[in-house]
């Protein structure tokens, strides 16, 4: 059987159109990386990149770099390149600040944007905490009230008093992926915004903000784009309502003129709005870099390699691991199923150290949940067919 | 004239205390930066760093950086090198964010902890204008008031209605240098709550934040700090404020159990609590490798050293400059002077690109102001010396 499944990862290999991709990053043969769902591999041109940043613009040009090296216009001109990922036109996408900090933009200018007289905020009951965290700020602070809401069951529960739902594109710890087109139809028909959370799901599926009318969109760059640890998020504020977009943190660099240093803030036209503080240089300029691995690289594409590998690893796992040892929480139908397998497993901190301990990295959700993600710029068959025969192995 | 004052600049020197710390940094004799106000020069050591913590952190050692090279607690962690350069014990400095974001948190923040009755935020109106626009939406976002006042104005103007009081340390244009002492006891007795922002002042001269009993404190960290374009900036929350600090941004990194991932917030204790989304570890470790250049430096000399530089500097000009051609905005007093140079020009576009071109590199601030900081750590006499003789010559 294992020597069946190494053979089919083999084949499968050799006929994928995105193997080339791999030798992009840094990765070792040593190693089954399946965590670039929380953080990417390091592409291997970045380091260079990132030492000119250091060492000409910044420790040579200093304070020219603003203009000559185009620090300045960085956040709008990063947020172009991610905009193609994430199916949105030029102009929308602005870069910068933590993805909760971008949650807290998101859902309070989706609030004043929203009908004032209705009162619900719906959020994602399943989210990643933060998102729910931030969302119960941004109530409290707009005097809304918060209605968190299983994503299967918005579409009954969003209604007149919902001025705003927040949904995750893709469940953190199941892998489960929710039907983003019909989730924002129906926000849309109770007259609501839709404001998605795209961290687990751009760079690993396309997403099509503006064909499905999403309003507003957040999401981080360091999972399936590669930007680095704690690379900064992006904010995504649909064309539409750029004009009456009102952020809860008009800092001066959103102003339409911010050298011009007035006391009385008079917003940017377009994305830039959605700007804050100084732009954070260095890790934003290695998220740019990071960009150009999807040079010719196609969304769709993506999605059908991160589908076959999920089936291919989860095939492989049925066949090695004893019945009953594990059980997945990820949907098997490919509508329903992001780009990781959650497993469910008794003495899960235990498997993920040893599993770990043999070259192959996942992580751990507790109590007990193994994750293991699957980037298809750099993961291979025979990686997916390496882990479930080590885990089986691991739980044997 | 300008023999002697050359001479004199050169004695300067020999005796500067602090003049072995110019060579930790990478500078070139070509230029006299003067810029280190708005973009600190680069240490020296930061590039081996930064390219180490991408090689081998990111891209070796991937997520158990996290872990295993310290990430997950950076935050806390640099908080605690930048506590003494602004005079705080351990344990009340976090850093992360911009410093508009952290200038939200603090007036929120301030405003949570005060009386609830209290209506006004006093805000100094010659503030950066970030400070003013971010407190205009905390305000808004809190059912308070904004009051422009001078800080010369700020004793009289806080009372009985004030929550809390925003004031710059430095005025950014003018250099102008605010009495934190007696502002921060003269809010205090109105039963306000003192917010700083250090900007302009940490890494330049002595702060003193718990010695004044400030209340909570911002800044930035690529000014005086070296951090780099876009470093991080910091927030101070005084110990006895900590229990009750009430973040409008609970961000997941803030929570008491992060990994729980619970739906519920449940704040962590001490400055922690200030942290919002995952901390941008490249910006964030090329700033504490920054900070290496301080060991053994103490902040009284440096403001020994500042206030040398800009007397002499002044005295140059005042020896070198046509009467009449420039007028300088910086308080004479030392106790109102920061470490910055303004002159007001009339023609001061063009003449500062003119040095700039000559390798005086200031910086303008719209229309007519001249701009010239002085970080002690890396100006010397000389270079104040060659900067007045260029603007001399420039205006001549």
């Amino acid at each position: 059987m294992s020597e069946q499944l190494a053979d089919r990862a083999a084949a499968l290999d050799a006929a994928d159109e995105l193997a080339g991709c791999r030798k992009l990053f840094a990765l070792d043969d040593a190693t089954v990386y399946l965590d670039g769902n929380s953080l990417g591999a390091l592409p291997a041109h970045v380091p260079d990149r990132v030492a000119d940043v250091v060492r000409r613009e910044w420790g040579e040009l200093r304070i020219r770099s603003w203009g000559e090296s185009g620090w300045w216009t960085a956040p709008e001109r990063i947020g172009d390149r991610i905009a193609p990922l994430i199916g949105a036109q030029a102009g929308q996408v602005v870069v910068g600040d933590s993805t909760s900090v971008n949650v807290f933009k998101a859902v309070v200018a989706a609030v004043r944007l929203a009908d004032p007289t209705r009162t619900e905020i719906v959020v994602d009951a399943t989210t990643f905490p933060t998102d729910g965290y931030i969302a119960e700020s941004a109530a409290r602070m707009t005097g809304k009230r918060i209605v968190p809401v299983d994503p299967e069951e918005l579409t009954g529960a969003v209604g007149p008093a919902t001025a705003a739902a927040l949904v995750n594109h893709v469940d953190y710890r199941t892998g489960r992926l929710h039907d983003l087109p019909s989730l924002t139809a129906a926000i849309h028909r109770a007259g609501a915004l839709a404001v998605w959370d795209l961290c687990h799901s751009a760079g690993a599926l396309p997403v099509g903000l503006d064909e499905h009318r999403v309003d507003l969109a957040v999401g981080c760059t360091y999972k399936y784009l590669n930007g680095g640890p704690g690379s900064p998020a992006y904010l995504y504020v649909a064309e539409r309502h750029q004009g009456a977009f009102d952020s809860p943190l008009p800092g001066w660099t959103s102003h339409a003129d911010p050298f011009a240093m007035t006391p009385g803030y008079r917003p940017a036209d377009g994305a830039v709005r959605g700007r804050v503080g100084t732009p954070d240089i260095l890790s934003m300029l290695a998220l740019e870099a990071a960009l150009d691995v999807w040079d010719g690289v196609s969304p769709a594409a993506v999605r059908a390699k991160s589908l076959a590998l999920t089936d291919f690893f989860l095939q492989c796992v049925e066949s090695y691991v004893p019945p009953g040892r594990v059980e997945c929480l990820t949907p098997r139908e490919h509508a329903r199923r992001g780009s990781q397998i959650a497993l469910r497993c008794e003495d899960a901190p235990r498997v993920m150290s040893a599993l770990i301990e043999k070259g192959v990295v996942g992580d751990l959700r507790r109590p007990d949940v193994l994750r293991f993600g699957f980037t298809p710029l750099y993961v291979s068959f025979a990686d997916a067919e390496r882990a479930a025969r080590v885990l089986s192995a691991t739980l044997h």
